[in-house]
């Protein structure tokens, strides 16, 4: 069988594919099964950044494939459409090396809108799906992870828009999550069902009637507490939410900047807050594995990214591959 | 002079008369000046209370009034009319005795729509105001408390009411933070002038004109990291953001559940994370100082909302008692 086949978008991110490929190298050196990499991105780029990464140890079990991207995505580029006008750029390569069969999963550090608009244009969206959404890992008390969506690809949403969050959710978190059947819930700033604005007692209603795992409304404090697997919002509140958690670990650190031996040993016990530790947050909704990384991802991140995807696209991918015929690098 | 006077609401809160009463009992044992206090509630509940708490001693620097309030608010009542047709009970007679200035600052831990209602209605909306809101502190990494507004009274804001409240939010935090000129930022999704929903957009070029403190905005994970004395938002995602944050605290203590050691040192120093240091929350726009605290407050977290609500009218009793004529209790 082949080896797991990842397409990386290494002109993504804020800090460079120096950076990207360094996350790289060291996601592999803690990954023991083989692998296979496409670089999407400028090769004299990537030849560099080997250059400078020319001290890492390189492991037997992964192969790089270099796929050259001689195209850029700027600022004013139509998200809509830069998957057809900048089909050679790096962030439009790597959903397509999935949509020719070539790759199993796709990673970019790149922006949302563009990776979003390649996903819909070249993957295609599930059935069902109006809009897909981005999705977030979030920390719980009770150690499991939570998924909470949308996180940022549509800021005003629909009743039904949710309801079909709560479907994605739901079978995200059972393929992921290795639950039969995962709870859903409903952020609202109320458990009672006349609480709340109208579409998301509207959803609350369409969710109760369809969905088997839906349990009613969650407020913001019991996002945390792990009351449900999966949250559903709309991409305004879930994305300041996420931003908020991730920014609480730099709090509670900054918090003990004084008193660096308690910092340490918190370090440990509290390393759930930490996003780092995730680094990547799926697409749902699309017909395939899409990984979206911050665009301030240090190398750490992305190898926790990376780490991510290929974990998500372990469960996943015989599923994926039974979609599109693939072909190696 | 007469000394300080709180109206309080003696029946609100999820536990009952007795546990506001502790609270109070708490606080005025933890501050040393004269205080008077109405008790606004059941005359038989508040002695029976009293009886309770007969262990705790009393002192000497404060005066306390029982307030008779015979009606009770029901859910099914309507928030704007129950300042007229429940004008005997207690969330309605706190805001009364303070529009007949007998008291300075009114604390209630009842139905946050019903205490909007009898503020706006018996005590009136300050000049250009629409909608009065509803203010949080947050604790930040510099350990300044940052204002965020509104937390759950006007879900749906429009771009005048938003930059309303950052008028509003400015004025309390020059007049309660002792900052001449507070920065006051709006939540967005990102930090350019072209991201994020319609009305923030608009209320971003409305604010630049007309407030002096206006630095823009401020994505989810600048909120704690004090980039801003004033957050403004709308009602829903101040509430999801609010609650969240004080299921932080929670959070972090019951990750440390194994390690009761490292938690002890640990609660020092992260205490400004926990929600119950402040207890209540402000309403902004209202002519008068009106405090709302959690349903589910204990008695330790009343008496913290009462001093909350002491050191602000302490700051602002001399232009209130300048707004309305009073009498002693």
């Amino acid at each position: 069988m082949n080896p797991l086949t990842l397409a990386v978008d290494v002109q993504g991110g804020d800090y460079g594919p120096t950076v990207v490929m360094q996350g790289l190298l060291e996601a592999v050196g803690r990954y023991d099964k083989p692998l296979a990499v496409y670089l999407c991105g400028n090769q004299d780029e990537i030849a560099s950044a080997f250059e400078v990464l020319r001290h890492v140890p390189q492991k037997q079990n992964v192969r790089f494939a270099v796929e050259h991207c001689p195209q850029r995505i700027s600022p004013r580029d139509v998200p809509a459409r830069a998957w057809k006008t900048k089909a050679q750029s790096s962030i439009v390569r790597c959903v397509a090396l999935q949509r020719e069969g070539k790759a199993d999963v796709s990673l970019s550090a790149g922006d949302t809108r563009f990776l979003m608009g390649a996903s819909i244009f070249i993957l295609g969206r599930m059935e069902g799906v109006a809009r897909p959404a981005l999705a977030a890992f979030l920390p719980t008390a009770n150690q499991k992870p939570a998924l909470l969506l949308d996180v940022g690809a549509n800021l005003n949403c629909r009743a039904e828009q949710l309801a079909a969050f709560g479907r994605m959710g739901y079978a995200y978190a059972q393929a992921n999550f290795g639950l039969e059947k995962p709870t859903v819930a409903l952020l609202n700033i109320g458990m009672e069902p006349s609480k709340g604005p109208r579409n998301i007692r509207e959803a609350d209603r369409l969710l109760s009637q369809t969905l088997p795992g839906y349990i009613g409304f969650v407020e913001g404090g019991g996002v945390l507490s792990g009351s449900a697997d999966v949250i559903v919002c709309d991409g305004f509140s879930g994305n300041i939410m996420l931003k908020l958690c991730e920014s609480f670990y730099g709090l509670a650190m900054s918090l003990l900047k004084q008193k660096p031996e308690l910092a340490r040993h918190l370090k440990d016990s509290i390393s759930i807050l930490n996003p780092e530790n995730y680094g990547a947050v799926p697409l749902l909704g699309i017909k395939g594995v899409v990984f979206k990384a911050h665009g301030s991802s240090t190398a750490t991140v992305i190898a926790n990214a990376f780490l991510t995807a290929v974990h998500t696209a372990e469960r996943s991918v015989l599923n994926v591959r039974a979609n599109y015929a693939r072909k190696e690098p």
